[in-house]
C-alpha cells in the first residue's frame, strides 16, 4: 500500500454522521491524517492509529502544522454567472431613489437579463472567474450555478455552457441548475402560462440534450411564478428524471416549500415564510431547507425563517451565498455562516454541516462531498483557527491558509499573500 | 524632474475635498496617473496633463489596466492586539449559554485581559500579525491599535509595544491609544476612582515617557466608566497636550458624546444613543464621529446611530472596524462600508470617505493619510470594480488586486492568489 500524499499532524473537522455525537457537532479527530489517493480520500484517522510508519506509506507527506482541516465548503445555491453589475442600482437606492424609478430607468432583475442577453460567452466567463477564484480562495470547492438571466434558449445555454467551462477552468466541481422560470422575460408579458409552455416544451429539452442541466429550479412568489406554474415544470422534470429544487416562501407564504416536498426536492431555499405543515413534509420527503442569510441581510428582512421548526422536524439545514447581483452580492461560506450564526440562532455545528454534508446532499452529492471519509473526494481547506466553531465567528469570513482540490494543492498553506515587511 | 515611480492607466479616486463635488463624491480622476517620489505622492491627475511624455518623467512606469486607485484605508479604531480568543463563547452562547453564566464561567472582557496578561510580548505579536496582515490584504494601510487588554501597567506597556513593532514588521502606520479605562480590573473591585487615579498618575505618564501613546481612550458606559471619571483622564490628557477619543453612547446615553465635543476630542466612537445637543457641540468642535457597524451587528443592537443628524449638523462621519474579540470580530474596513450601508443607510460616498479622509482626521493625520494628493503618503489600494461605489456593494467586502505602501507595492496586481486551472 502507497498513497499518492498523506496529510499528517492536521486536526480533522471530518463532518461524518459517523464521527458526529452530541458533544462534538463536527466530527472531530485531533492530531490526525489523512491519505489521498488516486484524487480520492483514502484514510482517515489518529496520526498514532496509522497503520505503518508514515515514511512508508505514501509517495509524499505534507505536515498541516496543526491547522484544522475540513472538507472543502459546498455552495449550493448560486447565480455566479450573470452579465453587467448593479452597484450602481445599490447606490441610487442609498441615495433615495425608489425601487419603482429603478425599474423605471431599466434597473431590477431585467437589466441583468439584458446585460447577460448582450454578453458573449467569452465575456460572461471572464467576469465570473474572478468571482469563483474567491469562492475558492474562501473554502468552496463544489458550487451549484444556475442560469434564469437568459430566458431564451440561447442565452440560457450560453450561460449555463459558462458554468460547464468554469469547471473545466477552475478547481472546483460544478453543479447546474435551470432556472429558465427565474422571471418573466419582456417578450411575455401577460403570458407567463405560454412561456412555462415554452420553458418545459423547448427550452428543457434543448438544454438538456446538450448535457448542460443537473437540476431544475423556479422561483415561486407572488412577484414570480406560482406554485401551479412551479408544478408544471416539476411534472415535466419528473418525466425526464431530473432532480427538482425551488426558490420558495422568501417573501410570503406562497406554497413553494409544500410543493418541494410533495415532489421530493433536493431543496427549498430561503423559507423565511414557510410554515409548521410544510415543514413537517419537508422532513419526511427529505428535502434540506436550504437558508440564505446574505439576501435576508442585504434586502433586511425581518422574518427569520423557521429555524426551531426545521430542528424540531428533522430537517437537515443547508447554506449557501446565493451569489447574485440584486439581492445578495457574497461570495464568502465563513461569512454566510457568520450571518446564520448571528441572525438566525444557528449555532456553529449546524452552520459547519450546512456547507459540508448538508450542502453535499442538496447537490444530490452526498456520497462523494462534504465529507472527510474514505471514497469522498480529496476537496479539503485548511483553517489557522482554535477549532472548527471559529469558522462562522468571524464577520465576513476569514480565508483558509490552504485549499485542496482532488488531493492537489491549490492555495498552499505554505504561501504568503503579502510581500515581506518593510 | 524624475519621479521614482509613476502609475499609468488608473482610474483614481481621490477622496481629496477640492475634488469632490454634489456630481461626484468620490473626486474621481479617470484614465488618471499618479507619481511617487520619496514614498510620498507627488503627482495626481489625468493622463493627458502630464506634463512630458511618461517615459521621460520616471524611473519606473507602472501600468494600473483600468483598475481603480484609492488611498489605502484608514482603520481608526481597532482592539487588534489582544491574547486568548472568544469564539468558544460566541458558540457557547448559540448554546443558548446566558451571558451570566458565561461570566461566571470566567468569559467576557475580563478572559481577555487575563489571556493577554499571561502571554509574552513575542505571543501577543505572533497572533496579531495574520490579522493586521489579512486588514493590509482588505485595502487597510494605517491602523489606530487600543491597548486596554492589560489594565496594568506592565501589561498595557507590552500590548502598546507589540503595537509598535507591528508597525515595523508590516506595511501599516499604527497610531497608538492608551485605553486604560477599558474595564475595571478584578484587583480593583469597588475601587473605581482609584483605578482612575492609578491610570492619570503613574500608568499614562509611565506609557508616555516610553513613547508609546499617541491618544487617549476611555469607555464611557454604565457597564463601564462614568462621564466624570472620564473627564478626571481627559483633564489629565488636556495638561500632557495628548489628544483624546471616547467609547461613547452605545448602549445607553451617557453623555460621551458631548464629553467629547467639550473636550475637542479627535472622536467619539459609536454614538447609538447619542442626542442632538451632542451632535450639535460635536459640528462645532469638529469631532468625528467614528461609526462601527460591526459591533452594532454582531450585538445584534437595533438601535441605528443618527446618520441624519450628523448628516444636517456637518459632523464627519467615519467608520472603523473596531476589530476585538467580543464584540466586532471583523478585519476587512469594505466588509464595514457595506454594512454601513445596509444597516445605517449611508452613501457609498460617505463610507468611502469614511474610511479616507475622516479616518485619516480622526487620527490627527489628515494632512498626511486618506488622500490621493500631491504631499500625501504614497499608501494606495487598486481594485477591479466598476467604480468606487462598488468597494461598499459586497457583503464582507471584496479583496483588492492591490495594495501600495510608502510607493512600495506590498500586494502585487500582477500576482494571482490562486494556482493555474487544473
Ligand atoms: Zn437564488
Ligand atoms: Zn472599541
Amino acid at each position: 500500500m502507497t498513497w499518492d500524499t498523506l496529510w499528517l499532524d492536521v486536526h480533522l473537522a471530518t463532518s461524518d454522521p459517523e464521527r458526529i455525537s452530541g458533544e462534538d457537532g463536527f466530527g472531530c479527530i485531533r492530531n490526525g491524517a489523512l491519505a489521498v489517493q488516486d484524487g480520492k480520500i483514502a484514510w482517515v484517522g489518529a496520526m498514532e492509529d496509522l497503520p505503518a510508519p508514515a515514511h512508508t506509506l505514501a509517495r509524499e507527506l505534507r505536515h498541516g502544522q496543526g491547522l484544522w482541516m475540513t472538507p472543502g465548503l459546498v455552495d449550493a445555491h448560486t447565480h455566479v454567472v450573470f452579465g453587467g453589475d448593479r452597484s450602481a442600482e445599490f447606490s441610487l437606492r442609498l441615495h433615495g431613489v425608489s425601487y419603482e424609478e429603478i425599474a423605471r430607468q431599466g434597473g431590477g432583475i431585467l437589466s441583468t437579463v439584458r446585460a447577460t442577453r448582450d454578453a458573449t460567452e467569452e465575456e460572461l466567463l471572464h467576469k465570473a472567474i474572478p468571482r469563483v477564484q474567491e469562492m475558492i480562495a474562501s473554502g468552496t470547492t463544489a458550487i451549484e450555478v444556475k442560469s434564469g438571466y437568459g430566458l431564451r434558449t440561447s442565452d440560457e445555454l450560453k450561460q449555463l455552457r459558462v458554468a460547464r467551462e468554469l469547471a473545466r477552468r477552475l478547481p472546483v466541481h460544478v453543479h447546474t441548475t435551470f432556472l429558465g422560470a427565474h422571471a418573466l422575460p419582456e417578450e411575455y408579458v401577460g403570458r407567463a402560462d405560454e412561456y412555462i409552455r415554452h420553458l418545459s416544451e423547448e427550452m428543457l429539452p434543448c438544454l438538456m440534450a446538450e448535457n448542460l442541466v443537473d437540476s431544475l429550479d423556479v422561483f415561486c412568489e407572488n412577484i414570480a411564478f406560482s406554485t401551479e406554474q412551479a408544478e408544471k415544470l416539476f411534472s415535466r422534470a419528473q418525466e425526464l428524471k431530473l432532480p427538482v429544487r425551488i426558490h420558495a416562501d422568501q417573501l410570503s407564504a406562497s406554497g413553494g416549500g409544500l410543493l418541494a416536498a410533495r415532489y421530493g426536492a433536493l431543496s427549498a431555499d430561503h423559507l423565511e415564510y414557510v410554515n409548521e405543515d410544510a415543514v413537517s413534509c419537508m422532513a419526511q420527503a427529505g428535502t434540506v431547507a436550504m437558508l440564505l442569510p446574505g439576501a435576508f441581510y442585504f434586502i433586511r428582512e425581518s422574518k427569520v425563517p423557521p429555524i426551531n421548526l426545521f430542528r424540531h422536524y428533522g430537517v437537515p439545514m443547508g447554506l449557501a451565498t446565493d451569489c447574485n447581483p440584486g439581492t445578495s452580492p457574497i461570495l464568502s461560506l465563513p461569512g454566510v455562516m457568520n450571518m446564520a450564526c448571528t441572525l438566525f440562532r444557528m449555532t456553529p455545528e449546524e452552520t459547519f454541516r450546512a456547507v459540508t454534508t448538508v450542502g453535499a446532499r442538496a447537490l444530490g452529492l452526498e456520497q462523494n462531498l462534504g465529507m472527510l471519509k474514505p471514497g469522498c473526494q480529496a476537496d479539503m481547506a485548511l483553517w489557522d483557527m482554535a477549532g472548527p466553531h471559529e469558522l462562522s465567528y468571524w464577520i465576513g469570513g476569514r480565508k483558509p491558509r490552504g485549499v485542496i482540490f482532488g488531493g492537489r494543492v491549490v492555495v498552499d498553506p505554505q504561501n504568503c499573500a503579502l510581500s515581506p515587511a518593510v
